[in-house]
């Protein structure tokens, strides 16, 4: 059943923790039902991540920076190096739930060194937990700021082309892609979005499509293939979309589809947009060339999850031959010479070295 | 339930017509069960062409003709002028069926005129069924040498692209797009596909990939996401897709998201053939501009057929929220410029107006 949330931002958070339990909303039951996941310890948090319990680049680095604090908690409170020694562990773990998310790596990072600059257990619980919750408050300024910023692209009337899902869901709140959008509709702007499904794991005619009913913004879910159509036939004004990981050279690691939207954006002349907090720039990524891509599972795309009437639940049906595969990579990398501005907390700037660059000084 | 078809190219055409009666291999059951469908007069015939029990440029045209030989058939006897307007009845409403396949206009013409050449019932039913058979026959024919022709631009190891499903199933017999593979395979060439599953419809995950299964050639599935991606990473030799219309220009509409696909291979020096018998082009549309593009139910996009082993039937799954929308635009038009060549049974052209003119002197 759908749960009608009013003034959402206020209710809920992507993802939250209470006491040493992590909290976030079970995104793979989105549009069919609302539901929140509790999550006890680090490794059902981890897993909650690999699983896409909650994805997104915010939301992921979000959840990992807690899935820390949650180890620093159930540490062994005896001997600071027997802490440190488990919460390293818990590092690695958490690091290996997905290969492409930056702020993934940018939050375990931030929480180890946080225990690393506490010289005992007890300081080592406070530094980490209050880490945790400030990588969460900054992602969701972050993002707020990415909207502000943004808004200023869109003008009244514009018909904006969105990939996969980088909504509020996607964030700890108000999401980075759709972020700019929202503030347009706050400030009595029209704007009509195309949501493009992004298959395999549908995130746009799902939680896209979701996301921006509950925000009352008009729109219309759009098959993958129809967006490059639309495009020619004049009805895009922009592009909007999120990042998963930003090279020091302005190329873009995002939802496979990303790359190609913007071939066919640049081909007919309409402004492509990356929407992303600076904590998705990775700058040890020299080009898109050392962005690790993921390969996920075939079974995505060989299968369709969804809610089936006949059975009233989510049901999974084989849309493929039983005996053919599938090659399922989750990313693509959208080199900069096609990306007019990279939307960020700090302001747009240019997709390149120099840029990206004078945005850490 | 799959069935292996051993030398299915001797057992089965796509469509065919026995007495009065068109069977045709039933496609939205394909891959997972294999059944024939019989259609007892030209409105059953023409309601499995709307609702795509078959579909496909030949298929549909070959179709379109024993829809209309089954008029005439059944058309009043006694008064040759009667027979004329009951079948031009049948001519309209089969016309009205699908709106951009050129295929189906050029079958109910060509029967039509047979009908107009005669100058009594019998000899109009006799003239009329021949016709028919004719086209069908001409279809199959035409795949053949497709194959012939087309086979040549493939090179042992290539790896191909194709988007929908322009094999065997969408024509009478070997296909379009997929036919010079079938040939290639013959002639011992090393070739492997990369089948476009093709959302809404996912024509290339359920059709394609079940045809290069049943023909034995080595292929994955990907989500329509993912082939610009494979292109820039080089993993892709070359593109042939199919066509539905072709104008006197050489623009190509065919299944939605074909247009993405030139683009991204153009942008990556990946040759990109649109196969399609002559049938296919249409003087009368000097551009892309006077194709009349199909839009369809949004209920395509919303859900998802698939079978589901839970019920153990074919299942539709809700894939966005209840009160989402979508748009279902079915083609897209290919500006000649992206095109390398048209591939037809007489031989491999340029897609412009003179290399086209000069197919039909």
């Amino acid at each position: 059943m759908n749960v009608k949330l009013e003034n959402r931002v206020q209710h809920y958070r992507t993802v939250w923790m209470e006491g040493d339990v992590v909290r976030m909303i079970d995104q793979p039951k989105i549009p069919h039902s609302f539901e929140i996941l509790e999550l006890h310890d680090y490794k059902e948090t981890g897993m909650a991540i690999r699983n896409m319990n909650i994805r997104g680049a915010g939301a992921i680095g979000a959840t990992a920076g807690y899935a820390m604090a949650q180890a620093v908690l159930h540490a062994p409170k005896d001997d600071y190096g027997k802490l440190v020694g488990y919460v390293e562990e818990a590092a690695g773990y958490i690091r290996s739930m997905r290969p492409t998310a930056q702020n993934l790596f940018y939050a375990v990072d931030k929480v180890l060194d946080a225990v690393y600059g506490a010289d005992n257990p007890e300081a080592a619980v406070i530094s980490a937990i209050k880490t945790a919750q400030g990588i969460a408050d900054e992602d969701a300024d972050s993002c707020k700021r990415i909207g502000e910023h943004g808004e200023k692209l869109i003008k009244d009337g514009y018909r904006i082309l969105t990939h996969c899902n980088a909504g509020w869901l996607a964030f700890v709140d108000y999401g980075s892609a759709l972020s700019p959008i929202y503030v347009a509709d706050e400030k009595g702007k029209k704007v009509f979005v195309y949501a493009d499904e992004t298959r395999p794991r549908l995130q746009g005619a799902r939680l896209t499509a979701w996301e921006l009913g509950q925000q009352g913004i008009e729109h219309k879910i759009i098959a993958d293939n129809v967006s490059g159509w639309i495009m020619q036939l004049g009805m895009v004004d922009m592009v909007i979309v999120g990042s998963d990981r930003i090279a020091a050279n302005g190329d873009v690691a995002n939802k496979i589809g990303t790359y190609e939207k913007a071939v066919l954006a640049k081909e007919n002349r309409i402004p492509f947009y990356v929407a992303a907090p600076t904590s998705t720039i990775d700058l040890d990524s020299k080009s898109g060339k050392d962005i690790p891509i993921e390969e996920r599972d075939e079974d995505e795309v060989l299968y369709v999850r969804g809610y089936c009437n006949s059975t009233g639940k989510m049901e999974k049906v084989r849309v493929s031959p039983k005996d053919s595969h599938a090659l399922n990579l989750a990313f693509d990398v959208t080199p900069a010479k096609y990306i007019k501005g990279i939307i960020t907390e700090k302001g747009i700037i240019k997709p390149n070295k120099k840029s990206i660059a004078k945005l850490f000084k």
